[in-house]
């Protein structure tokens, strides 16, 4: 005899996105995922930013853990908890959103039926890029795109092919994950791209824990800037060819050509 | 003798964004703003908006008056008030931040004097694309760009190309403005691109009026795509040669290649 998940036990596994930093960046709906939930699970230090929320019982885990994450958070809503997997910015954008739907897609037989009851769903949040285009104006007012430099997940080749046609396309850029400490050469050989197939007047945003107290705005030209500017805090817009400064702030126009 | 505008007389210019539609999904700092605010421009559905706060003096215009709204604004704050700039979404996505900027530089040297001492800010807001993402599943999980398909501020062939080289990197895409009555051709001409660039099963979702009470989400493969499945209240949202269905949600993998 089979046992067929009854839906009505079954929880829900809200991921939710808490902004860049600021508590006045999260959304009221976060807040109230937040209220209801029972669990919180995630890296470290975004779980963290919950421990004054008595109600909640907390499961930090490493960077590197997502999938693993992902599992025992499904686990905890199909035993009839509310549970939160907590990212930083939008889980949406290089986050763990993707983490839990490849955990369902690749369960085995017996993880998808108990599974089968939980609610999903994914609750947006201000992303890096937002937070940070906002502080220095609107670099990305016009058309871009938006690339992990991580190879972690993909090849480098990869990554440099995707810079060299967005630059091509004169998208401005956004850079998640630009540098890390087991992975410093990501954003070099962004670089190293961007001097081939960009002017040297080219703009480029770095933007270091944006909202937090100790944030950092820089704007370079492309030919004065060095791989050390970016670390894995930093969130890199680079501005599309008509990108420009007016006063202390940047933008791209509205029209292109 | 010139008169230089004194700093402290001068008000606040706050180019804020209200979400996709819900109020749930307004950020603290833009209620915030809203509550400090003494007066409200914008295009007439989102000032509306705003009609239940007293407090604040409402300035509707028309879609098209971007430049025209963002020169009243700053007036308006040269003269000490507290002026928001409202936009839908976020405001440094395809709306009034960079109309505000390019106002700011191209001004002539009277406005530049007058509007000296305002202090601009933009506070960022859960644009289109992460709510519809959200509501999809995570079809922007991995690397993505994001194109304005309304060919009012840039030429076709424009798009068309950044389609193609997005196409050829595999990134998803995101389509802002994807048809209009006055430009319907938008998304059909994206569309023909895709169905060059793309095998035809991949996975094409659209969103309309996210997050209110008539949302509808749908989700198609390219070759039973209709031009007409998407209106200028749609967003649309390409997934990468990986994107996957897993139950009633998409999503990409984290990882490519």
């Amino acid at each position: 005899m089979t046992e067929r998940p009854t839906a009505s036990a079954a929880g829900r596994l809200s991921v939710i996105g808490i902004g860049p930093g600021a508590d006045d960046l999260i959304t009221p709906q976060v807040q109230a995922a937040i209220d209801d939930a029972t669990d919180a699970l995630g890296y470290y230090p975004y779980v963290d930013k919950l421990a004054t929320r008595g109600h909640l019982q907390l499961h930090g885990s490493d960077n590197r853990e997502e999938l693993a994450r992902a599992r025992s958070a499904l686990d905890l809503a199909a035993q009839g908890r509310r549970v939160l997997v907590v990212s930083s910015g939008d889980p949406g954008v290089f986050a763990m959103a993707s983490a839990v739907f490849e955990a369902l897609d690749h369960a085995p037989a017996a993880d998808q039926a108990r599974w089968a009851g939980v609610e999903v769903q994914v609750l947006p949040g201000i992303t890096a890029m937002l937070a940070a285009a906002a502080r220095l104006g609107a670099p990305l007012g016009h058309d871009f795109c938006v690339i992990n430099l991580s190879d972690n997940l993909k090849p480098a080749a990869t990554i440099t092919h995707r810079i060299r046609l967005a630059a091509q396309a004169d998208l401005a850029m956004a850079f998640y994950n630009p540098s890390s400490k087991s992975r410093p050469e990501g954003f070099a050989r962004a670089l190293a791209v961007l001097r081939e197939e960009c002017e040297p007047g080219r703009l480029i945003c770095f933007a270091r824990n944006v909202s937090r107290a100790d944030e950092r705005l820089a704007v370079h030209r492309l030919d004065a800037v060095q791989p050390d500017m970016a670390d894995m805090r930093t969130l890199v817009i680079v501005g599309n060819s008509l990108t420009r400064q007016v006063g202390r702030h940047v933008y791209t126009p509205r029209s292109h050509g």
